[in-house]
C-alpha cells in the first residue's frame, strides 16, 4: 500500500512555512511498511483542493490529508472531500457534545464557526482529537483509504498515533521498515559512492540513500521484513561492508552527531576537554555541550576574538601574536597548550583562522584555518582550507577539530 | 501567471529531508508578482514523474522542476521532460566542453556518466551552472514555460538569479511584491496579534503573516503595486502603524537578527563586549560572532562549565559558588563582572543556568537561568525561567541576554 500526502494551507505556500507534519507521518507510515510516493502541497482554497484530491484518487491507496479542519471558512477540506467523494455532510451530536464541554471547561461558550466541525461525510469514522475541537476523519471508499487529519502539529500526531497507526496496521501485511544512518567525515560524496556503490547496488533491500550534509557524508539503509529481527539481520549484512569499505571514516552507524562520538570516547577513556577558539567564536564549545551531559568532560573553554584575550585567556605570548600573526601555527599550537595548561584539561584544542568574508590576503586568504591539539604525548597542528562562506567555514573547522579529537582518542 | 514547483528526489519522500528549494524560489518569484499555487514532491521515479509532470501541464503556465539533473542513472528529469513534451534530446558540445574543462581545472577527469549532463530536449535553451556540472533547462511549449534547475542549494539559486529572474521578468506584467519584515521580542504571538490584528486587517494589501520563531514573533508585510516606490510607501503607511502598536519590543523592521541589531548598537554607542556562559555552552559567543565585522565590537568570553573555570577564567570567587551554587543571582553578578574586568570590555554579560535535561531539582528547576550585565553604570541581574528542552532554555539564553543588551545601550 503506497501513501500520498496532502498538506493544504495557503500559508504552505509562502516563504516562510514548511509543511513538516509529512516528515512525522512518512516516519510512522515507514514503521508500518508503507511508503511515500507523493506530497502535495495545495492552499486553502475548494477548487485547487479538489483537483489535488481527484488526483491522489487516481493514483494512490492510502491518501491523507493535513489541515484545513479548522472553524473558519478558509477551512474547506472537510467540503471538498465530501463533495468529491459523494457523501452529504451529517451533524454528529457528540462530536457537538465533546466541543461544547471542551469550551465549558475552558470557561467559554463555543462559537457558531464550531459547528462546522461537527460535520461528517456519509460512512464516515470520525477520530478523537485529544487536543484541541477538530475531530479527524476517516474515509474508505473503493479500495481507497482516505484520512483527513488536523493542521497543528500537536493535534496531528497525538490523534495519528491514537486513532490511525492501529487502523492502518491491520489493512497491510505484517511487514516492518527498518532504518539505519551511517555518517562519515573526512571523504567526498562522490568517494563515498565509489566506495560503496559496487556494494549497494547489489541489494535491493535495503534500500540504500547517500546524502551530503554540512560536515558529513549520510549513508541511510531501509530494509523491509516481516520482523524487526529479520529487518535488522539484513541491515547488518549489508552494513558490515559498508562498514569495511568505509573503515575509520566512518564514526557512527547509529545516526550519532559527531560531538556525541567525540562526548562517548571521551567519557570511556575518562579525558577531559577544553577549547581556545578565534575563528569559530564559541561553535565548537557550543557544540560540545549540545550534548546532554557534556559537563562530564567538557570543562570549558575560552572565545578569543581579540589578541589581547589569546594571551588573557589561553596564555598565548604576546610576542608570538606579534611574529607570525594571530592566524598561524604556533598562535594555535599555543592557544591548545595554554587553554589545557589554564584548564587543567587533559586535552586542549586551539583554532585560529580567517572565516571571512573579510581580513583575507593572498598568503592568508579566507577560509584558512589552523587546528592544534594537545593532550599528555604532545601536540599536533593542521593547516585546512574551507571553501564556502563564514558560515561553512566555521562549521567545517568545528566539524575538523571533533574529528581530529575522534582520531585522537582512538589512536 | 501562477507557478507550480515540483521537487525530484527519493530523499525527500523520506522522514529525514524537506525540500527547501521551494521556499527561495516563492520568494524571488513573488518578487515578480508570480504565486506559488501547487508544490508536488515526487521520487526519482520515471513513470511517477511524468504523471506528476502531466498533471502540472494541466493546471500552470509556469512549471518549475527541481533536481534530478545529475550524472547518475537515478537522475530522471531530462529524459522525462523529453519524452512528454515529444522532443527529442540532442548531445550540446559547447556543455560537454564547460564540463571537461571544470573537471580539468579541479584536476580529475570526467566521468562517462556526466555526458547526459550535455543532453538537451531540442528547441530548449540551457541555462548555465556556475557552481557545479548540471546546467539547468528553460522550455517554453504551448503558453507554458518550464524552468529546470539542479538540486543542491548553492547551484539551484545562483542559475534562479543569473539566468532565470529576467527571463521571468519580461513575462509578467511589470508588477512588483515587496516585503517588509518586523521582529518583536518579548510578547507572546496571541499578544502580538491582540495588538495589530485591528490595524492590518483593515488592509487587504499589504497582507500580513504572523510567525512565531524561537526567540521572536516576526510580521511579514507583503504589498504589490506597479512600482517598487509604490509598494514601498504601501508598506510604509501600514508598517509606521505596526510600529507605534508594538513600541520598544521590536527590534528591527528589516528583518535582521537580534544579534545583527546589538552588534549595529554596540558600534554606533563605540561599546565592546565579552561573555562568560556557564549553561548556554559558547551559543550567545557563537551567535555575535556570526556577524561578520563582530571583531569589532567582540572581545570574546569564558566558556565556564565548570565551576572551576568559572573561578579561573572570569574570576568568580570560590566561597561565591560554595555558598550559592553555580546556578544563583550572585555567580551571575560575579561572572558578568570577571568577565569585563578580565577582559576590559566596556560590557560584560555572565549567564549561569539548568539548561536540563537534568540536573534539576525542586528549588531550581530545569529552565532556571539567571543572566547579569555589567557595565560602567553598574550591574544589573533577572531571573528567568525558561519553557522547552535543553535546546530551548539555550536559545531563549541567548536571546533573554542579547535583548538585555539591546535595552541597555538604548536606554
Amino acid at each position: 500500500m503506497d501513501a500520498e500526502i496532502i498538506a493544504v494551507g495557503s500559508e504552505l505556500l509562502t516563504p516562510f512555512r514548511q509543511d513538516t507534519n509529512s516528515l512525522f507521518l512518512t516516519d510512522k507510515l515507514n514503521s508500518l511498511g508503507i511508503e511515500v510516493r507523493f506530497k502535495t502541497i495545495v492552499g486553502d482554497d475548494s477548487e485547487r483542493l479538489t483537483q489535488a484530491f481527484r488526483v491522489a484518487l487516481g493514483r494512490s491507496r492510502l491518501i491523507i490529508l493535513t489541515g484545513g479542519l479548522g472553524p473558519t471558512e478558509d477551512d474547506v477540506n472537510r467540503q471538498v472531500v465530501a463533495e468529491v467523494l459523494a457523501r452529504p455532510l451529517r451533524e454528529v451530536p457528540e462530536i457537538r457534545q465533546r466541543i461544547e464541554e471542551r469550551f465549558t471547561r475552558l470557561g467559554r461558550t463555543m462559537a457558531e464557526n464550531n459547528l462546522r466541525q461537527t460535520l461528517v461525510p456519509e460512512g464516515a469514522e470520525w477520530l478523537k482529537n485529544r487536543q484541541g475541537t477538530a475531530p479527524g476523519l476517516w474515509i474508505e471508499q473503493d479500495g481507497i483509504v482516505i484520512i483527513m487529519l488536523p493542521g497543528p502539529p500537536r493535534e496531528l500526531e497525538g490523534m495519528f498515533e491514537a486513532e490511525c497507526l492501529s487502523r492502518l496496521a491491520r489493512l497491510v501485511p505484517a511487514q516492518c521498515l527498518r532504518s539505519r544512518v551511517y555518517k562519515a567525515v573526512g571523504l567526498a560524496e562522490s568517494e563515498v559512492d565509489q566506495r560503496i556503490a559496487p556494494i549497494y547496488k547489489t541489494y535491493s533491500n535495503p534500500s540504500t540513500t547517500i546524502l551530503a550534509t554540512p560536515g558529513a557524508i549520510e549513508v541511510h539503509l531501509r530494509a523491509r521484513a516481516a520482523s524487526e529481527a529479520e529487518a535488522d539481520s539484513l541491515l547488518t549484512e549489508l552494513g558490515e561492508k559498508i562498514e569495511a569499505a568505509l573503515g575509520d571514516h566512518l564514526f557512527t552507524s547509529r545516526g550519532e552527531s559527531l560531538e556525541e562520538v567525540v562526548g562517548m570516547c571521551l567519557v570511556l577513556r575518562r579525558k577531559t576537554l577544553a577549547v581556545a577558539e578565534s575563528c569559530t567564536g564559541g561553535l565548537l564549545a557550543e557544540r560540545l555541550t549540545r550534548v546532554p551531559g557534556s559537563s562530564n568532560y567538557f570543562l570549558g573553554g575560552a572565545v578569543c576574538y581579540s589578541n589581547e584575550l589569546k594571551t588573557r585567556l589561553a596564555g598565548v605570548p604576546q610576542n608570538l601574536l606579534e611574529e607570525n600573526g594571530a592566524v598561524s601555527k604556533p598562535v594555535a599550537l599555543a592557544l591548545a597548550e595554554g587553554i589545557r595548561r589554564h584548564t587543567g584539561a587533559s586535552m586542549g584544542i586551539g583554532i585560529t583562522g580567517i572565516a571571512g568574508p573579510g581580513g583575507g590576503s593572498d598568503e592568508k586568504p579566507v577560509g584558512l584555518v589552523f587546528i592544534a591539539l594537545a593532550d599528555e604525548r604532545g601536540t599536533q597542528v593542521r593547516e585546512f582550507r574551507f571553501p564556502g562562506d563564514r558560515e561553512r567555514v566555521r562549521l567545517w573547522a568545528t566539524q575538523a577539530a571533533l574529528e581530529m579529537i575522534r582520531r585522537r582518542i582512538r589512536d
